[in-house]
Order: structure tokens, then C-alpha cells, then sequence
């Protein structure tokens, strides 16, 4: 079975992990099984978030069940 | 929200903008909340183009609405 | 025409061009216009394949058709 | 308006969170309109810091007022 | 004498070397001995910017005149 | 006297500070003279993990001592 | 037929799409089967040119014909 | 339970995957838990070797035992 | 004697080892002292190669002799 | 207290341990806390120099004082 | 016969090329067969070590002999 | 006029500077224009060279006269 790989940016007033923890829980609630995530970049936004707002960009790594890419 | 990335090769003979804004344009097209792209590398076709093709890989970033990854 | 790129990661016992082939395979029997695939990395699974799972992470470039993105 | 890039290490004995947010204070309490900020490396000093030192270096965007740069 | 190297993000709605041109006139508006420029990264706006903002991170060499680092 | 590098993977269902630190235990319990710590990648093991496991690959510099390498 | 890659920089005081046609230009005023063309790098050079003078580094591919390398 | 990373070259005339194979064998020799192993470069020796020397530089995961580093 | 280094890519509808002999093959057809490669890329061709054409970009360390460069 | 980065070319005809003594030496008469100076790139300016000058790109990193960024 | 690698920064108040041969020095009191090093980073130390301190980091590869890894 | 590129790698016993200027003295020999050189990577040979080789690899760049590329 082929992984497939997808990037998200997860977003969090609270913190690094808050952040990361917020896009693996969206891969998590859509997609059936998510093996392993990678953090590609740590970011804060700050001037149109009006707070701090922490960021995590990651990478998902999925296992493809049926036939789409 | 979280964000998600794709990333996009636009192809133009006009120049390197119009084909960074041709991926911009598709994008556009079908994805409501596109916020920025990171332009990853540039280059042109010659060979299998016929005249030259500027090409300009690009990596979409845009807010994930409903429930798809 | 515009060019998506996506990430696959294929797998195989048998060796590196294995499981670079699993990956194409893959993106072939959903994709229709698969113009060139890029190898990222390579590498082997050992401690949860039992034995050992030679991986070839690739990234497949194919042409958009429709309107999706 | 032009934006400039500045490079800070912020220094906590909490840790990388804590780290960070130290160097985007320091950005703020100078500098008028910081926007968003990248984390380049994160680091642990332990010889020289007595007890470990949680250190993050950040990349400060804001933008240019006045004729400075 | 030695060269001092900042970062600076040029902007503009028309197009990539506008962009550039940008920050290399800032620079120039208020360095004495700019040297040569270096582009980083090209980039472009579009939620926060209304229409499309053309953005490139580029680096300005420039001799150090004086006592100043 | 020369320092030697060492690349180790901390664990820790805590998040990415704990999982430092336990690589930063780990070198600490063994050897003498841990003088910094390199943050190398940062990830989560979801699968074969069972519930989230935040990693963090870090490289530890040390003094050598004696006349081993 | 093996494919060989040469490096070339393009100038020109009009901006970075002239400065890449500038290289390939000269690249096919030479070689016979030029492929494709990447982008390494795009600067301007300010001091030593008088005038804005855009740079483009491109990496050329051309199939080898006869047998020279 | 911290991993540990060590870089090795395998060398082989028959090809990539059998150097590879290589230098995988002489870890799992050697050390109890191999759990991944990464291809960071591949290579051929020409005039040292004699006749050409495949080599496949890997970096070896495992799990520390005991309470060496 | 010093070193030059040249950039071939490798051709071959076998696999990765047969794209890579490909191109040091060419490489010691005219080139009389080759002393090693590096592999650079692996891709696969797929959409104006008919059928899927295994590509390996390599750089070629050889001796200069003579007064060439 | 925060540490900042700058990166200064430091320039010789002497050599690269002359070229990077140059760049700390006037980041020393300037600033009062630098701690530490990491080389980015050497490199040898030949046409617009006269004779070899050899260059040392390199970042400074101090420790801030007062409230200036 | 395998080959290792292993990082080691070699010090030297005298500059560059004498930080390199204390690593190299130091990796061949201990180790029978270094074959050849790599040169990672140079950088110079100031604020612990009182005077100029220039370390250079390097991967020292050696033919891996008994049964170690 | 458009510069090329093209890499060498020089070779001393007596250190880096040395090993820089061999390649620099050898592209001067045969090539009119050389305006610049970047250092790629440091290294030392040390098994097949009897005692300790230095090396540098530099790219070159130089001013196309004629026609030839």
C-alpha cells in the first residue's frame, strides 16, 4: 500500500504544540490512517492575527486506501 | 483553521509573472480562500514546447473550509 | 495547461527501482496525464515490516484537467 | 512599504515556546510594526548556561517607517 | 572595508522585477555603497493585500562607511 | 581538547520540549561534558505508537575525554 | 543519448526575464539540442554595471551529440 | 526509549541496493534493534576501486539498550 | 593535477543503476581519467518517453590533463 | 538577553583566515558583546580587484544591549 | 568493508587550517583507517574561550575494522 | 556577455588557502576572463594520497568570449 504525503499549517494563540496538534487533528478527522507527521516549519503570525498566533507547518503521511491519488 | 498547501506549475511563453499568475489564476478558480504562494523554482521548456515555455512551480496556500483534507 | 505536483511514497521487498515503480503504478492507474516523477529520498523499514521494506518517496507531476485542484 | 528581516536568539530556562516568545518581545518593545516571525533553529545551551538554556533563533518581518534601513 | 549584508521585501502589484526594484530604490534611498542585491525568495500576496501584491525577499550587499556595524 | 557530535531521537507523549528532553537525560546520564544541543527535526509517530508521540531528533556536542573517538 | 548540463549567467538592464533569454540565447546560438533550462538565480549587480544590471544564473540541458563530454 | 543514529557507507560492484544492503547488514550484525534506515547520498568509485564501486551512504536508527551512547 | 567535475543525466527503460552506468559509461568513453560520481537526482520520464525512462543526473570527478579547463 | 545576528564580508589579500579576522575585527570595534561568528561562505574576487581578494561572508552573533534592535 | 562517519570540531587559536588538523589529529590517534574528511562548518569562538578560538567541524569516514559499529 | 561556470577542485599539502589557489592558478592559466570564485566544500584525502591532501572545490566564473559554450 503507497503513502501519500500532505502538507498543513495548523494555528494556535496557546503554543508550538497546540499548533502542531491542531493540523494533526484535522488530517486525523478526515483522513482514516495517519502514520507518522514531519514538522517542517515553526512560525508566528502576528499583524493580522491581531494576537500571537503560532504556527506548524506539517507534512502527513498517510496510507491510500481505495483507488484515488 | 487550519491551511492547506498545494503546489502548482504554471507555463506561460509570455514571461515568468504571467506564469507564476497562470498557477495563481487555476488556483483561484476553484479554491475559495487562496492566501499567499511561495514561488519554488522557475524554468523553461525548450525541447517538447516548440518555442520557449517559462515555467513557474509555485506552492499554493489556502484556508481548509468543511471537512476535506 | 496547468501541472499539479503530489507525493507518493511506494514500497517494495525487492529494491529501490521496486518501489519507485509501486508509487508510479499507483499514481498511473488513478491519474490520467502523468508527465514526470521526481525521487525525493530513499530508505528501509525494518523494526515494523518484519523484513526489510526498501521505500521510495517520489513526487509524480501530471496535468490538471477540469476544474480541480 | 518595504519590509526588513531582522535575526534573533530568544533565551528561556522554560523552553522553546517560552524561547521564542522572548525574542518577538524584545522585537516589539523596539521595533513598531513587526508582522510575522520565522523560527530558524531551536538549540539547548547546557555548559555555559549553568542549568539547560532553551534557545530559539527567530527571523523578525516588519516594516520599514521613516527613511531607515 | 568591509561589506554589511540586511534583508529587505520589496512589494508591488505589477509584477516580480517591480518588486525587487522596490527594495533595491529603498536601499539605495538611504545606503550609500550598495554593491549588489541577491533575491531569496519570490512570493505573492493575495488575501491580505486585496489584489494580487507581488512580494521579493532580497539581500543588498553594501560597503560599511564610518564606525557603524 | 576535541568535541564530538552525536545524533539522538528523544520520545515523549508530552510534546516537543519533553521529547528534547529526553534525548538531553539520555546524553547527560552517560556522558561527562554535554556542552549544546542542536534541534535536527521535529515529528509525531502516530501508527505503530499507539497515541501521539512527539520526537525530536537532536545532535549533542560534547568534549572528548580521554582517547576515545 | 546522455543529456549534459552547463552553467550560465544572463545580464540585462531590462529584468530578470531578459537576463534568462539572454543565457538561453547564447546557449542556442551554440548548442544544438537544448532541453530545458533551470533557474539557479536571480540578483542584481549595482556597483560595478553603472546601472541596474539583472542577473539570471540558469543551468542548461542539451543531449550530447558525437562524443565529446 | 532514545534512539541513536550512525552514518554508514556500503560498498558493493552489483549495484545501489546491494550497497545498501551492505552496510544494513553490518549494522543488524552488530547492533540489536535497527529499526529505519535513510539513503542520504549514493556514489561510484571509479580509480581507487579497480572496477566500479557502488556505494550507498545510509544513516542506521536504532533503539538504545542499556546505557551507552 | 587538479579535479574537474561535469554533469551528465543518464538514460536507461531498465532502472536507477543501469541510468547511472549510462552515464559514466559516456563519461569514460571520452574522458581518460574518471576517479568518481556523485549521484545528484533520480526521475523518471514518463510522458514524452512513451514508455518509463529511468534517469539519474550524476557529476563526474575527473583529472584535468593538459592546459584545458 | 537576547543575542542578534549580522552578517558581515570580511575581506584580505592574505587569505580566508585573514578575510574572516577582518570581518570580526571591525564587528569588535563596533559592538561590545559578540560571542560567537560562524562562517557562511569564502569565496576570491579576481576581475574587479586587481589581485586575489579573498572574502569571508560571515554572521556575528552579540549579545543586545540597552533597547535597540 | 564498510566505511563510518563521526563529527568531530577540532580547535585551534592559530585559524582554520589548524582546527581542521586538530580534528584530523585526534581522529587518527584513535582510529586505524581514516581514509578521508569532510569540512562541515567554520566558525570562531569568542566570548568563552577569552581569545580567538577557530573551530572547524568535520566528518572523518574510516574503514570500519572487527565487528564494532 | 554572458559567464560561465565551471567547478574544479584544487589540491595542496599545505592547507586550504593553498588548495584554492591551485584551482584559481589552473583556471587562470587557460581561461582569459575569470572575474570570481565561490568555495563549494573543504576537504582532506588523507588514505589515498599518503599524507594529508587538502582540497578545495570552487566554481568559477569567467566571461564567454568567441562563440563557444
Amino acid at each position: 500500500m503507497v503513502y501519500k504525503k500532505v502538507t498543513l499549517i495548523g494555528r494556535s494563540t496557546a503554543g508550538f504544540d497546540a499548533a502542531a496538534d491542531d493540523a494533526v487533528d484535522r488530517a486525523q478527522a478526515t483522513l482514516e490512517n495517519v502514520h507518522w507527521v514531519e514538522v517542517d516549519e515553526l512560525g508566528v503570525e502576528i499583524e493580522t492575527a491581531g494576537e500571537r498566533e503560532y504556527q506548524a507547518e506539517v507534512t502527513v503521511a498517510f496510507e491510500l486506501a481505495g483507488d484515488e491519488v
